[in-house]
């Protein structure tokens, strides 16, 4: 029995991932706690670096809830990063200002791969369901709670080039060249990544997310075997049920459109869906499998309100008529938007969708 | 009458094109003449920058030819940059060692916009006609010779951005928020990219290619009104015959993988594929309409001879059997690449492929 015993105030988001009807199109928005939103930078100022706020748990509690404060959301997001589960590997992970994520120590060789242990969440990444409770404690049934993880691919191409990459020369020289190590390192990390997302599931997480944001650099065939084998490896690995409710799984691969019947066919229950995707297009392949996520390209939000709400009424009817849309961009917001915007933004998600 | 009467020695990659039977798969390379060949780096030294490459006839012709001495390949293409047409207009284009291309005069304002010029091909760019006739006469018939541009929304996001982007955040800003004016720099882009490779046609190129290397990034419909719709008027608007023969026209979006059914309406004769979409799916979707060029992940030129044959054969075996197959790599080669790993490519096309 768990500790959290308030009912979900607000289930629509839960209900349209299951393709349950709901009286209106659920929405958030990835890396909705984020630097566009002035009280987060403000909250970040007084921890320090981007690490240190993660690791601080009130802090990531606070800012995880900041933008349930100013828009009507229907889900709340851990505030935390992807490359939680290397840095725990020991792999130093450090942010340099304007340069994104780096680690002090890549994974290059097979022996630098042999040493890597699988992860243990409850002793390597208490920090992070410590926060995964807090939050669902303070949103006390308000929204539901989004634990996430990276998916091993994308862990993957982190830790092999040290950090962001163009290309991705090291990782798919070590894929194409030494397949066996690369999947010596992708199990793993999708060992890692089932332990990491089952606790934060105890800790209270309600859905969970794996960003897999680099799947899309692969070849077709790449994909399959060195992403999706090991996401679908994962879903089969969650718990399924807690507090007697189901756990909504989503899987989101950047630059995914083309295989989206194989990432449905891993018993997901949602794909998430970048801005080249035609919604509507999606529907008709994928078909009552699974719910669909997005997809509003992030930079609509630096237009105007009447272009806001154009577009999110064109992905509306694309969508068209019945349950299973989660409305969301086709990516993270970025910090250069406004928030009134996000509001114009979610406002109009709310004023265009129809009851399922 | 042309002044070219040699005929063609090879014409498999003219035939795949049009959809005519061949002997076996013709193979050429993106970006064959670069910075993997010792002989092109040495040329490069002796020309100074890379612009004063492009822009010296005679060095533009010999490293242009310098992959053909080594390999197999079944076409050349001309040595340019996809730049050359905004650098005509009067933007100042220039290179910064590893940091790739800048404008120094970017592209902002509306009044930016109003200035430019449709080129005039025969006075402002005459340095890649002549490039293009030298080595027309040079090949003297032993594969057809490629010209090339820039899509218009592709030079559009260099020349507003000022620079590579990694989300294109000012030409967005700019497509959603003045659409109007995006729409005439555009037309302006595709009026000039009419006059420049009909005047590459008339210089002796035999086939022409698009690179729209950024329509990926936009979302479905944008790519639609604002690329395509572009690329569509070049291809009504080019030299469809010279010299008794019919040019054909590829177009390549790279990770346009999503709308291959929409860009072969335009009438083109060849999609480009890059390599996160299946050949033999793309080419039941598209069916006889058009051929297609591709795909092998140029990430797979750093691996073994073994692994690279096994991945030609494979892309063989999904394109299935019959014409219309154009084997090439999904994207540029890269720098780092060992010329002896091509050779194993290009052999290994010829090795595989069978007669159609």
């Amino acid at each position: 029995m768990s500790e959290f015993t308030s009912e979900l105030k607000n289930d629509r988001f839960i209900k349209a991932l299951l393709r349950q009807p709901v009286d209106r199109t659920p929405v958030w928005m990835m890396r909705q706690a984020g630097r566009y939103l002035p009280e987060y930078r403000a909250t970040r100022a007084q921890a320090g670096d981007f690490m240190s706020l993660c690791k601080n748990t009130e802090l990531a509690c606070e800012v995880t809830l900041q933008p349930l404060e100013r828009f009507q959301l229907d889900a709340a997001i851990l505030f935390s990063d992807i490359l939680t589960i290397p840095d725990a590997m020991g792999l130093g992970l450090y942010f340099s200002e304007g340069e994104g994520p780096k680690f002090r120590k890549p994974v290059r060789t097979e022996a630098d791969i042999e040493s890597l242990q699988v992860i243990n969440t409850a002793t390597d990444l208490s920090y992070v369901t410590d926060a995964v409770s807090m939050i669902r404690r303070e949103l006390n049934g308000r929204v539901p709670l989004i634990g996430f993880s990276g998916s091993p691919w994308t862990l993957a191409t982190y830790m092999i080039e040290g950090q962001s990459s163009r290309d991705f020369a090291r990782a798919k020289t070590m894929l194409y060249t030494q397949p066996e190590l690369m999947h010596q390192l992708l199990d793993k990390l999708a060992l890692s990544v089932i332990d990491y997302l089952n606790a934060q599931i105890r800790a209270g997480a309600q859905v969970v997310q794996i960003f897999d944001t680099w799947g899309g650099a692969l070849s077709h065939a790449a994909y399959q075997e060195f992403s999706l084998a090991y996401m679908d490896k994962i879903v089969r690995g969650l718990i399924t049920h807690i507090d007697g409710r189901e756990v909504p799984v989503i899987l989101f691969t950047k630059g995914g459109g083309h295989w989206l019947e194989a990432i449905a066919d891993t018993g997901c229950h949602c794909l998430g869906l970048d801005w080249t995707v035609d919604i509507g297009s999606a529907r008709s392949r994928v078909g009552d499998r699974v719910a669909l996520q997005g997809n509003m390209d992030p930079a609509l939000l630096r237009a105007d309100g009447a272009i806001i709400e154009k577009e999110v009424a064109s992905i509306m009817q694309s969508y068209g008529s019945g349950t299973g849309h989660i409305f969301n961009l086709g990516h993270g917001i970025t910090p250069d938007i406004h928030p009134d915007n996000v509001k114009v933004f979610i406002d109009a998600v709310a004023n265009f969708s129809t009851r399922s």
